[in-house]
């Protein structure tokens, strides 16, 4: 089957996804906005000089398993490639010690690589902590550069594997599937349009236990595209771990251009949300230029210095809508909330601050059951200042206010609480809800959270975190025992 | 109604303790356990020289409640005396910045006043971010010292308060038992066998939501006392805070030493503790002397160095068993975990690889379903490596080695895991659950606990820290709204 009758057949038809929303009970204006999320995911489609190529439910049977009683498992294999290795590319890793085979790889890639342009992605087997993992992982880049022809070479080649860690990767099965992936990209190349493919069906083939795929993206004013597609929510399901993010776009930004800005949007987009506060062992963020569109031209202003400029806006947006995603389909999550910090002494502080409020498992309690309880707000934000408060004095403290869905709730070291405002903000919370009937819907159901400012008048820095509250659902959901 | 014949009324018959127990459904060993716990604690006396007095049940309407709408509240005040102010004390507080304001004033005690006698505590309001908190701390102070006599001023008392943040405390009512506290302390020294009194009703009164009162005592070779007092189990009840030590001793250590002492025990004990990785506006650990037991006297040996260390190793158990008290009694905790750093290059490092194993929410859930996830303890070490970390190569992490009840689970950077361990993990973590018949009993049940061993094999520090599994029923208590 050729790679576009594949990527038909593997899209489900719009009338389905309505069939199924009725079937959940959503209301007529869920169904719109499911809607138009699925319209827009569908209609987005790669920037130029991609190819994509999905082969979804490869079977292999785990050998961790006892033979007698193994049964069968289904894997995703996801390509993305440029036209030929680009010199234009950057990225991001987790902070994790115990990181995962592709991790290393991937660092390697980044610090000896001089041209970059294949990335391939599985899902339901994370290999990380494996005996032969780093092996397979440089095994599959070999194979993939073999498929792709003589301009490519294994260090044009990264991997990313999200799922249960432990587990060896099924390496001839999915060496089997590398032509079929590979395959795809001539046959892309044959068909006119091309442009126009969207990038669900790789949203789709990486998700785990993801509720819903995602994507955002951008174009510029010159025609460039920036397109971010993005799978994981922390370390939120039971063994599977990874955020994974891959940005890519046809402008041609010179690499060093591109680390620096990556570092500094994934440092204040993705570094700024939090499930559960325990960084991954794989998260990654890959950029990738196919270089179409040069610097200064394309269509438009073609001031590169503009350009180059509304690039980096985009590249912000594109990772902040995404990271939102990440947060709004953590499992379990019931509200998303929005911690502002600002006027800060320094971005260290403003952050630290941030992340003491969304951290707080009896903050993100009292939030899941749209409790208004700004005694742990209070609390948090105390903790925090006490680890990176330093030199800051009392007085210095008591400028500090908060407030919650805009409203002032502390001020001058005392709390403003009166009952008609706990029942406001009571009221605020449960609008704020995330699920739909009872549960969690399979599209990002709305763009509520719960906001929550605090104002330190200390100076001038500020910093925006997204987190999430502590459910029952999300116990429940990571203390089953694996079967 | 005298102290004493209070105290008498107060304690209940241990007939009825084990009338209620067999209530319970708990087995004949768990109802031996509990006997033997009420029994020590009942037969835990005061150091010599110290004087306890309580009033229970003092009522109040809260001013922030509509004088229509509101229903009688109640609350205890306890307050321990030594005979005379006494030059030799110390304390530890939180390093919460948003400190209540018996914390601030115990700072100022600590900085400023050179003799320290008494100790008031009042549960069911905390004294924090209140408009007038200072003055009414200070006040209470004031009216203790006059109640006490003319050797006595404010500067030699301070309080303690424990409840629901915000609210103002009922100064009427607080002030008008003061009297009955007082004469408390007459009353016993009237009494020819108040050495034997027992520290249980000060526990009691002291309780917030804490499910059995919490006290641990050991008697020197010379004959002095070291006898520990605690509620609280982190912020782990809504809009109740606050662990509140109190450790009384007949011992006439220097000022010095003991605050010299209690700083190094606080950091390897109390605050190696973790329910949910909140630190309370709160927290604080007084140690007060009554010096009735000179250094180099006393009975038994008379060297006053091997006394001060035999002193300072019981002081240390004391907290350490207080420590894991306050961990067992945290609501909804179904399992402790013992987690255990050695070999470390530093105890920064040992402690923040420790706490970040017992505050990783995902290992935490995991735990409370008896599922030996070691992915999840493997990220969590990975994630603190990432931050204390620098300067360790890879090859150095390599040698970590992870022991789950005492087995080998990770080395050499992979996993160790069969399906047999696996199968044995889980049953270990079953019987190592503290709920009896599906719920909590009103006594420490047993002293089980899930131990986590790692062996970094890079120095020679270590770290013990004493943790909670997250279950559902913690995330139910701390998201139910206020009523």
């Amino acid at each position: 089957m050729s790679f576009l009758a594949s990527l038909r057949k593997g899209r489900r038809p719009l009338q389905t996804l309505l069939g199924s929303a009725a079937e959940d009970g959503l209301d007529s204006d869920a169904q719109e906005a499911r809607r138009a999320y699925y319209d827009r995911l569908e209609n987005l489609p790669l920037p130029k000089g991609f190819y994509l190529g999905v082969a979804k439910d490869i079977i292999f049977f785990p050998q961790e398993l006892p033979l007698e009683s193994s049964k069968p498992y289904k894997l995703n294999m996801a390509l993305l490639t440029t036209e030929k290795p680009s010199e234009n590319f950057a990225a991001v890793f987790t902070k994790n010690r115990f990181c995962g085979h592709p991790v290393t790889l991937g660092r390697q890639r980044l610090a000896e690589s001089t041209k970059m342009g294949g990335l391939l992605v599985n899902n339901r087997i994370s290999n990380a902590a494996n005996k032969h993992g780093m092996d397979k992982a440089e095994t599959l880049c070999v194979d993939v550069a073999n498929g792709l022809g003589p301009d490519w070479s294994a260090e044009n080649i990264a991997v990313s594997s999200t799922g249960i860690i432990g587990w060896e990767l099924p390496m001839k099965e999915m060496a089997s599937a590398i032509p079929q992936l590979i395959e795809s990209r001539f046959q892309v190349e044959k068909e006119k349009d091309i442009g126009s493919h969207s990038v669900a069906d790789f949203a789709r083939a990486i998700m785990t236990t993801d509720a819903y795929p995602k994507a955002f993206g951008i174009t510029l004013k010159n025609g460039a595209k920036v397109v971010g597609v993005a799978k994981g929510a922390g370390m939120i399901e039971p063994n599977m771990a990874t955020m994974l993010v891959f940005i890519l776009t046809d402008m041609a930004v010179p690499r060093a251009t591109l680390q620096k800005t990556l570092d500094k949007v994934v440092a204040e987009t993705f570094n700024c949300i939090s499930i559960d506060a325990d960084e991954s062992t794989s998260d990654t963020v890959w950029l990738l230029s196919s270089n179409r569109v040069p610097l200064g031209g394309g269509d438009g202003d073609s001031d590169p210095d503009a350009q180059l400029l509304e690039f980096q806006e985009a590249l912000f947006e594109v990772s902040r809508q995404l990271s939102k995603e990440i947060v709004r389909n953590g499992e379990g999550v019931k509200h998303v909330i929005e911690c502002n910090v600002s006027r800060a002494p320094s971005f260290a502080i403003a952050k630290a601050l941030a992340k003491s409020v969304i951290n707080s498992p009896l903050l993100k309690s009292a939030i899941a059951g749209n409790d208004p309880n700004i005694g742990r707000l209070a609390c948090a934000l105390g903790s925090a200042l006490g680890r990176v408060g330093e030199g800051l004095t009392d007085e210095q403290l008591r400028k500090t206010k908060i407030f919650m869905d805009r409203d002032s709730v502390y001020s001058n070291g005392a709390f403003n609480l009166t009952p008609e405002l706990e029942r406001k903000l009571t009221e605020y919370m449960r609008s704020a809800e995330l699920f739909i009937g009872g549960k969690k819907p399979d599209f990002p159901s709305h763009d509520r959270s719960v906001r929550i400012d605090v104002d330190m008048d200390l100076g001038q820095s500020s910093c925006r975190v997204y987190g999430a509250d502590l459910t029952v659902e999300y116990v429940i959901e990571n203390s089953q025992y694996r079967s």
